[in-house]
Parts: C-alpha cells; structure tokens; sequence
C-alpha cells in the first residue's frame, strides 16, 4: 500500500529500522542524519526535505530530547517550528512518547499521530531486550556463575517476567518477588518462588537483586537483611527503585541500568519498530481501527 | 580427618577456594600471597613456611608458568628448588595439570601428586563457567537480542552441551555442529538442530557462531558461506578453530576467548576446586582409589 | 484465627481439601460423606450437624448439581430447604461458582458467602492440572513420540499458556494461536511459533491439535486442511470449539475432554482449594477485602 | 542406492517402519504380515517370497520369540528353517539384537547381517520414548499435578536423562540418584538435585518414584524410608529394580513398566529404524565401515 518511509532522527536503532523497510521493498529517505555519508541504499536528507519525500514519517526512540528532535547523527538541532510542523501536515506520523512530542509540538494533536512505543509487541521485545542486557551485567560483574547462585528479581510485570524465566532457566536458585497472589501463582508455575514483597525480610541472603519495580523497594533496612554480598542492578526507569545512597555506605555494589534495549540491542529494537508500525497498518487497512 | 590446608600460589580462585575450605572449618594458610595483606582470616607465610604449615597442600591453575609456580600475588618468583622440594616431601599435594607439574619438578613423581583438573565434576563446572563467559561475550558483542537470532555452535563435548541448552532456552534459533551420528540424537532432543561438521557449508548464514573444536573448522571457504555478518567466538585452545586472518580479511568480527572460566567466575572456580578436592579425599577415605 | 472447619458435599477433590485443613491443624468435620467410614481423623456428621458444627464451610466444586448439593458421597440427596439454610446464617460460607448457589438459593445472598474458584491462585492451578491432564491423553493417543512431533495449541489463555510451555519443553514442535497481537509477541518469545486465528487454514497439517477457545474454530474447513491425520483434543467447555460431527465423517480421532482437574489431579485440586480459602481469610484480616 | 526393501516380521512399528521407507520412494514388500489386507501400497508376500524380493531385508525387534520369527501378525510360525536360511543367502540383513538371532540362526553369522538396535541414535530415541511412556503412566496414577509433586529418578543413563530433563521443565522437584560423581555435576547443572545411590535412604519421602537401574535399588528397606505413600514405576528391564514384594505387603503402588516405546509410540520406533538404517547404510557408502 505504502511505498515510501522517512526516518526522522534517532540513533543506530532508527538506522536499523531503516534497514528493515528497505528490505521489505519500501523507499527509504533518512532525515536528520547528515553526520553520516550514503551508501546508496538510503537518500540522506534534510528533515523537512526527507518529511515531504515520503507519506509515511518515523520518529524515534525517545523523539524529544532537551525540547528539540532526538537527533544524535544531524549537525544541526532540529526544533519543531513552523517551517518543520507545516511540512508535516497531512502525513501519516509514526513517534514513540506521544505526549511529550505533544507538549513540544501542541499542534501536531490535529494530525495522524500513531505512538508504536505503547504497542504490547513493542513492549514485549523491550522487556526480552531489557532482559537480555540486565543478564549481561550480571555475567560480568558477578564474580561466580549464574548456575546456582542466588537471585532475587523484584517486580513480575513483563520485565520481570523475561527475566526470571530466562534466570531459571540458566539454573539459577530463582525467587520473585510481587504484591499480587495471582502473580505469585504464576511465578511457581514457572520453576520460581515466590515471595510477597511485605516478606522480603524475611528472606536469605541473595547474590544477585534485579529490580524492576519503580518504587522505593530496596530501601537501606531491607538492603541490610538480603543484599549484604550481593550485586544490585536495578532496571527501574529514574528514580529506581534503589537506595543507591545506602548501597554505597554498605559498601554493596549496585548500578542504575537505564535504556538497556537501545544499546544492548539496537538491531532487534530498530526492526521492532518497523513490525510494529506495519502491524499498526495492517489493522488498519482491516477494520479501521488505527488509533 | 584433615585439620589444615596451605594454598600455594594462584590468583583470585584459589582465594575463594581458601575462603571455601575455611568455611568448611579447616585452618588454612596462604603461601605466595604476600602482596595481599591478611584480614584476620588467614595466615599468609612464604611459600616454604606455608607448605610446612599444613597436611594438604592445593597448588593452583595453571599450576606453572613460565617454569615458575603460577603465583601472581607473589612478590617474588617461586622456583621448584631443591629447598622447596624438600618442604613438599611427604605432603599430599593437589595440583591441576600434573604432566606440566613433572616436567619442571620430576622428582615430585615419587610423591603423593593428585590432579583435581581432570576429574569430571571440575570439567563439567569449567564447561558451564566457559558457556557463561561465552554468553556475556555474545550478548555484548551482538546487536540483535540472542532470543531469535540464528545461533551456531560447533562440537558437542562438555562446552557444546552447556552452551547449546542455554541458548536454546534463551529463544535462539540455535544449530549444533557434530561428527558423531549419536552426538546428532541428543542434540535433536535437546530442542536444536543438528548438523553434520562436512556439512556446514550448505547452512544459511547465522548470526553467532561458537566454535569449541580445536581444529580448523571455520577455514576461510566455510566462513564466506555462512558467517559473512556473523560474530564469531573461538573458545577452543590455541591454535583454536577459526581461520582468524580470513575473518579480517572478510570484516568479520571474531575473537578469541580464553580461560574464561578465572575471568568470568573466580568465586565459582575456587569453590569448584574445594569440593573436587574433598571428592577425592572422601573417595580415597572409603576405598582407597584416590589416583 | 479459625479453629473448626466442615467440609460439605463433594468428592475426592474435598477430601483431600479436609486432609490439607487437618494437617494446619484445624478440627475438620465432613458432611454428605455418609457412604465412607471414618479412619478416626475426620468426624463424619449429617450435611446439617456438620454445618453446625464450625464457623467456615466448604462447599464443592461444582456446588450445585441438578438443582442440589453435589454429594456424590452422600447416601441421601441434599437440598437447600428451609432447614439448611437456616442453619447456614451467619456461617462463614466458601463456595465454588457462587452464581449458580443463588440461583437455586437466593437467600444466601444475604450471607457471607465467597467464591473462591474465580480466585487466580485457584485458576492458574486449575490450568496448569488441565495442561497435564491433556497432556496425558495425547501421550496415551498419539502414536508417535510428543518430541518432534507438529502441535497446535489454539488459543493463548491460562490453559494454552501452560500447555504450550509445556510442549515446547518436551521438544514438540508446538504452534499456538491466538487473535491478539500481544498475545503473537510473547508466544514467539516462550520457543513456539505464533499464528493468527484466521490465518490456521494456512497453515500444514498437524499431529496434535489442542483447542482451549469456548467458540468453533476447528470447523470442517479447517479441519479437513490441518488436521487430516490428527489426534484433536478439545478443552474447551460445553460445546467446546470442535465441529465432532465433521471429525468423525473424516474419520479423525477427537476427543471432548472436560473436567480434567478433578480427573487427573484431586490431589492437587483439594490442596489449592485450602490455599485459595486461606489467601482470603489472609486478606481479610489484613486489609478487609474478602469478598 | 537400493531400490527395495522386505519387511520381514514384527508388529505396528514395522509397519510405519515400512511407510517410512515407502515415502523414501523405495519398492517395499511385507513378510509375514498375512493377517492384514494390503491396501494397494504395500505388497504382501509370504516370507520366503518377500525375502528373495529385495536386496535389504529388515527383521523386528526383537526378532525372535520363543525361538521363531517374531510375528504377530503372521497367521503361521516363522521357523528359521533350512529353505528361509537359503533365501536369506547374499541378502543385507538388518536386525535388532543380533546375537538372539545366532543362537537360533548359527549359519547367518556368515552372512551379512547388521545390528540396527545397538545404534546410538536408535537407543536415544528408545530412550526418549521410554521416558514419555513412564511420564503418561506418572500422569495416570499419580493423584496430584507432576507440577510440584516430589519427584526421584534412579540412574542417570539415557533413560534417566531423558526422563529427568522433562520432569524438572513440568515444574516437578526432582532428585536423580547415580554413583559416579561425574553424573552429579551434569545432574545438578541440569536443574535437578543430585544424590550418590548409596545415601537415597537418607532422603525424605517421595511422591513418584522412577528406577531405571536393572539392579535391586528399591529393597524393602529403602522403600519403606522414601516410599510410604510414593507411586514406584520400575522401568528397568527384568528382573527390574524393585522389591515389588515389599511394596504390595506396604501396600505402595508400583508397576513394572516393560516395553514402553513399543507401546506409547510404535510410529516414532518404526521410523526411527528406517532412520537408523538409512545412516548405516549411508556410513556404509562413504567408508565402509558398516559393521
């Protein structure tokens, strides 16, 4: 149906989306990435020359940085001002974040503005990604094997999902924490077990804590109780849901891991987006329900 | 039975085997270790002292380097000299590589010498300790997530087995190379794909690929047909099995990844090493086959 | 907090729920069991000295069968009449399908009356009893090994998600379908292939067919195009979701299997029973939500 | 290579052993089978007639009962007669158990006669089978869920790893007992607990227990300390593992589970005997070295 795409800012993930149609036989113009030289397969534009080349628009992943366009690969910053908003009218835009580019850009609420970034297959290709790169720092700065030490994963939502299931599996003594006894049903099913988080200090010394939850879960009286020896990583988005503070004087060491998926799997993150905006057309086309 | 044992040499896993042994509930002393300074827990003597001090005696991995005692923590070179010998008279020394141990120390054939690196428990530890190292390598190294990527890994000894079912767990599309038709069985079972070695040629390209057999296998022919965008890691010894000079001519991304067991988890080989060394004590205590 | 509980109505499923009660130390008392004998353990009473005899009551599952307590133990049928209900105020009453309990006695409504089988807890173990009940029937039917045998689960509810964990994990070729995209996103994560309600027609015969969706699927269309030479195993509740009329002109095996916990698992069944009801007086104790 | 092919003898597996090697496009021919009706695919000759019909001749597993061919579906007795052995001269004979077929057949030691049974390949599948065999029966008998039920699987050859492996993905608890110490690592690393044989006595009481080990393991003693109110399914051959005495005078369930591949998955065994020969006769081709 379509048979052209801009890409319009973002990092290596966008580069990879760009990739991805290309393949999939679409025309592919990229905008806002001009510190980068051609190869033949892609036309490398201005962003409001690359906007007009093409119906279908993709923004990146966040799509504002610092109140501009998220653009590292473009010499120039790239505001939202009238020149770039008039270019944009009547074209099909595909963003991540769709408030904040609302808030920088109010009047892009009268065009046809698609978020991908709160897609559920979107989310659950982030959460194996996210998995995947808290997996990774654990094998590096855990000073034994994952096989048979002892993790704690704080949250079950899809983070905490991926992950413990990926962590059994690697024979790992797992147990996972949530609130909810419906969650805790599901964790023993999955070779886990399950503690309720109230319960947490009760539980033994652990070598290794991932926390996905974003509240203050691992504050400095239950680090005392369960992390002691341990490595605390903690994928909750800033605040966290670590007493980083606390860490420090116990001397534990513990790490904020943010953005995981961009730089552990900027591949797999960049053909996501483009599965997902394609998924969005063709429900589309279906039954009309874009949106 | 036995009350005391004396470390000898070695880097951070004989530390951690030392902290297991005293764990354990046995005195234990620490020889060339005299850069490190003493927490209480330990004694730390010279070398000669050191072997005086104890019944056991644990020499580490390598056990020689350089025709010296592999001992990094120690200020000064230690010598298998006459005076040394002398101490280790009558001492029951475990030791990995024996054969190595002979050559620079002969007259230690006439002693009660018994190798730990041999036995089945340390290799199957080592196996899953190199997997883990080789599975942080490749999470770091690859730009897609391992979950759907298409994954190679040739030989199917004690490295293959631990390393394919990980990946096979973690959603890889994972491929194992072998030569045996039993080996190709279980590896079916096991949820992979089994290929002939003679074979590889004809697979489509993969994404990641681990060789474990050291002999060449992925000679510059084979690499061109299926590991053009691959990433390529090489954990058999040296010479390992990857044609290294063809992958820079081809641009492919390869690496040779060694001793990753003390890298990647020092406190689970040291812990390893305590409880090979009390399998062996245990054996030979019920019916005297410890050799 | 309770001490006495009476067990009233059911089969094995309760007794094994009465067996779990006694070993947390509570008196248990069993009404409607009048055809077994004591073993000294239990106080076997009339369905109405029973309910006297304790404030919690357990009522079976189902609780109602044509029009009367199910008691299959009970010598005697047992209505809700005046005399029973009036012995029932102000008890504390646990039942399964508590819809059907009003219907044929509205003035419960005015007690406190809770449902424990819409629990999760009580879900997901029943999904998980019913996975390995139809896992035991395919073992039984089909005459090929699970492993590398071609499955389809169709439908990605509780049932469909044990199950093709399941499957995937004893090396069967598992495809689920599903009609969400979410759904599709994690199916292909957990090691199946995912595809779409309406594409099935597309797809190659299969050995083993699971249907968990309480709606026709597996017409005659489809049928006929991937199941021709096929074990068909239907979970779904009455009517289930397979046209048996088209099976068995096309002469394909299928079975309509229904109450598989109770079946394959009373055990487990009576055990989650007790669990369930304990989470909910937890609760209410803590936090006043029991209902 | 060999256009044709004569089944000679067995039951349902060497039918679908047949249809296996019907759909590798070769002529074949049944011996022995003169109690079904042939539906057009396959033609039905006395044995002597279908012998002198191929090149490669397939004989059952086993192949002898009661000193003849074993040949349910034969109406007459089999005999390895004067005029059967002269029909057999020159031909490629493959086989199970081969020497059974000497001691009844002394002359067929100078022709060419191959054991299929003895193959790798062929005993993993045995194995598989067997273990998923042993799981429809656990599933049958045992009241509760294999999830979480207590589960021990004595010996850790092919059997007890294939079995082990799928109860530990069920979500079961499982201890495998072995002697060697090598099979404890590999157990452990698998996500089991590992147990030495001669310590089983010290564990706590089992829900379902499997013996692999043709050798009296579960004596009355053992039993009546991990048995009590244990499922014991013995899968050894005879005269099994198990004081199955003992067990009926404790009144503990066992069952001596014999021939399960043939039972649970006659189509899965008979093609994998095609397969299995198709290798031999392949390895044959390239090296000679079939034998």
């Amino acid at each position: 149906m379509y048979q052209s795409v801009s890409i319009i800012g973002g990092d290596k993930r966008q580069l990879y989306c760009a990739k991805a149609f290309l393949n999939d036989g679409l025309k592919v113009t990229l905008g806002g990435f001009d510190k980068l030289k051609s190869d033949g397969e892609f036309t490398i534009l201005s962003p409001i020359e690359a906007i007009k080349n093409s119906e279908l628009l993709v923004f990146p992943l966040p799509c504002i940085k610092g109140g501009k366009l998220n653009a590292p690969f473009s010499k120039e910053d790239v505001y939202f001002d009238e020149e770039l908003l008039s270019s944009l009218s009547g074209k099909k835009i595909f963003t991540s974040m769709k408030d904040r580019l609302f808030e920088v850009a109010p009047k892009l609420k009268n065009e046809q503005v698609f978020d991908y970034s709160t897609r559920e297959e979107f989310q659950v290709l982030n959460a194996v990604s996210t998995a995947e790169g808290a997996l990774e720092i654990a094998l590096r700065e855990y000073e034994g094997t994952i096989s048979k030490s002892r993790v704690l994963v704080c949250g079950y939502g899809r983070i905490g999902k991926a992950l413990s299931e990926m962590l059994s599996f690697l024979n790992a003594d797992v147990t996972v924490s949530a609130r909810k006894e419906s969650d805790l049903s599901w964790i023993t099913m999955r070779r886990c077990k399950a503690v309720k988080t109230e319960k947490l200090c009760e539980q033994k010394p652990f070598d290794i804590i991932f926390n996905t939850v974003p509240a203050l879960i691992l504050d400095s009286y239950l680090l005392s109780h369960i992390a002691k020896n341990a490595i605390v990583i903690d994928l909750a988005s800033v605040p966290g849901g670590v007493d980083f503070e606390a860490c420090s004087r116990m001397d534990i060491f513990a790490i904020h891991a943010l953005s995981l998926p961009g730089k552990a799997s900027p591949k797999t993150a960049g053909e996501t987006i483009k599965d997902t905006i394609t998924n969005m057309l063709e429900e589309d086309k279906g039954c009309q329900k874009l949106a």
